[in-house]
């Protein structure tokens, strides 16, 4: 557990007071799981729009608590993109509010049948999800995750323990308020979305070893520093990915046009998500006619490249890459650009370089295609669409509190359904077993 | 980590050399599984068989192998139970190479389209079943254990470590031997199933910390204590159940004599296995027709039985039970009743006595079941159906590598199905993010 700098008495008071507090605040969570997993759709739909009205009646408190963080941010020296993620306005609120109305709509997860068999001995089986059960969320600047993972969490029956950066505290507490408040008017109790009360940070510490025994999964959101952290230090199963070093390779099937568009898209569209390519793998069969057009759209579009020798030779703007570029996530308009031996260099390369995260082939060639979506370990593999596709809303999962790389129950957006586990069923008429 | 004593400088120079060599195992296995991750149904199957042939051919090999572990535990003074668990015959031995060949003829879980979904922009999304990685398997006295988890996480595409009990080792070392035979006559690399080559305790202790990131699950198969360490001291995620404390709930709409045949068979065809019923709780709205006549069965049938207040009156055999008995997986002829306030005290008994494992009620109100089967939260429930079908080889799974209680990626008995993980593939024409 890392413990943060003890200063004087009464910080030495509080942390003693700490872990009780928070086993106690794990123990309540765990009890409300254990009534909202047996919520039936109605209820817990009626909790979320009660929810949404209430953070919308709250909009006033939520600003005022915003604007006391941002102060205290702007005070401590907070970057612009920083101070940016924190903002909350009046639109932003709403926003908030709208996207729990959205996660009522989804359908509920738990109690499909997700799968039936019935025995020779007359045994009629069924698989059948259930809530997971109480999920630690560990967030940064942006106080919206409050809403969006607390929702996301209770539809799929779970109580949520929600830990805010120090930064977003107050905004955190302003909105989980009014989702304390949408549960009690549906009548569940307000325990199954609860936030860390204190900035303590070694409160995160606590988490990380799950609160003895009462929170079941951790989900970090935030940087590459507090997602390694989760990753390194967690004693329980995370739900997260460190980095998308995502690629694209062109194969030398390719169309130019069709490369052209997805490159581009899955480059620039957004550099700072997760989905952005990083790497484009060119096939040596179409180098001499595919690399120069894309290396300079690129350019063109104020993309930095940075490429290996053959790439150097199409512009002077390239810069020469190094081992360390096929192993970066740029976040950024930053592309590096390698020439591959077709498609089995590419595979060799995304499996060396890559994150496991999103890999997409372009290709007019069905064989090679499914040789790329066979052979590539990653989440999610991709041919002939955009890398920027990788995400939960555009799977139609409706919405994701993530998306994870591991391959340990969940693996790609998780949504609603992977935030559940199943049981099984066996209906009989008295049989035993011989 | 757990160190063995060193007692002298050979064992200490051993020693030093250890950690190197598990890493480089745990290297081994990953590079193998990504092979046999990506074979086809085929070769997977052809080397199944090859490696039940070379079981068989190798029976002598296995035999004197059992014979020298069997002389060393006897000399260590082992239990009979022990001896016995440790004993291959001819006849295990065939029996062994036959779960082998049964494992070859289940359908390949790797490829299964688990869900299909089209967008409105024309992508096809697919989520598609892959193997889960390197997994590590530590068993004790058992030596079938290596063929069985073996064949098993082989069939899924998955590579195996596997940790043989120091009392078995010289078997385990023999059969596989010859599973890795029959990889190599099917071309598949022998690293996929491996067994750590010593008897140093400390490789249970590297295992546990995962070998720097090259097991991805651990699977204990063994006696309580060795469940527990690896459940309380594993930094990777842990497939198992610590015990079955299984109830069996007769429901006031019990029909007596279904009762009498399920609680008979629950508790008595095998005490020993963790589908065997444990606590006995009997409604109080049918315990005056229900109580007796259950209470005699059993204590007729030789099982010992420890009761509430009311069971006692039953019969003078009867002896009062403890709180102690209410949490007790006691795997031999032992049984708790008591009387519960109906399905609402059936519930509250189960869920702060039970272990999630394997539950029943007995009832002919298909309301009462559907409360029971929703709201218990167990792996398994069951309503009219002995508790002892709790098992994979029951379920029509082929065969589990052991049944578990966690909620995480796999819950009840662990298959092939549950020894895959998944990925997304997404199909497109050119589609990109507006």
């Amino acid at each position: 557990m890392t413990l943060a700098l003890v200063t004087d008495e009464a910080a030495k008071a509080d942390r003693i007071e700490l872990m009780p507090m928070l086993v106690e605040l794990g123990r309540r969570a765990r009890a409300a799981q254990r009534v909202v997993g047996l919520a039936n759709a109605e209820q817990k739909t009626a909790a979320l729009r009660a929810m949404a009205r209430a953070i919308r009646a709250a909009k006033a408190d939520i600003l005022l608590a915003n604007a006391t963080d941002l102060v205290a941010a702007n005070n401590r020296g907070q970057t612009a993109a920083f101070i940016d993620r924190l903002t909350l306005t009046e639109a932003g609120v709403e926003s908030i509010a709208s996207a729990v109305e959205d996660i009522a709509t989804l359908p509920d997860p738990v109690g499909r049948v997700l799968a039936t068999f019935t025995r020779p001995n007359g045994l009629v089986i069924e698989r059948v999800a259930t809530p997971l059960g109480v999920i630690g969320v560990i967030f940064e600047s942006r106080p919206n995750v409050t809403a969006d993972a607390g929702a996301l969490c209770l539809k799929a029956g779970n109580a949520t323990i929600l830990r805010a950066g120090s930064d977003s505290f107050e905004s955190a507490m302003a909105i989980r308020a009014a989702m304390a408040a949408g549960l009690r008017a549906a009548g569940l109790p307000e325990d199954a979305i609860q936030l860390v009360p204190t900035r303590d940070r070694a409160a995160v510490g606590a988490m990380l070893m799950g609160l003895e025994g009462t929170i079941d999964v951790l989900v970090p959101r935030g940087g590459k520093s507090l997602v390694a952290r989760v990753q390194n230090e967690a004693r329980i199963p995370v739900f997260a990915h460190l980095e998308g070093i995502v690629h694209i390779f062109v194969d030398r099937a390719a169309d130019l046009e069709m490369a052209k568009t997805i490159v581009l898209n899955s480059k620039m569209r957004r550099t700072g998500i997760c989905g952005a390519a990083e790497t484009l793998l060119i096939d040596k069969g179409c180098a001499a006619t595919h690399l120069a057009p894309l290396v300079k759209l690129l350019l063109e579009a104020g993309c930095a490249v940075r490429g290996d020798t053959q790439t150097l030779d199409v512009d002077p703007l390239v810069v020469p890459a190094t081992d360390a570029d096929w192993r970066t996530e740029y976040l950024d308009a930053i592309v590096a650009v390698r020439v591959v031996d077709g498609l089995d260099g590419a595979i060799e390369h995304i499996e060396t370089y890559g994150s496991h995260h999103t890999d997409c082939i372009i290709t007019g060639d069905k064989a090679a295609a499914e040789r790329f979506l066979n052979e590539v370990d990653s989440a999610i593999v991709l041919h002939n669409a955009s890398t920027q596709f990788a995400d939960g809303g555009e799977f139609g999962f409706g919405a994701e509190i993530g998306i994870a790389t591991g391959r340990m129950h969940a693996r790609g957006p998780v949504g609603i359904e992977q935030l559940t586990a199943f049981k099984y069923r066996v209906r009989g008429s008295g049989q035993v077993r011989a």
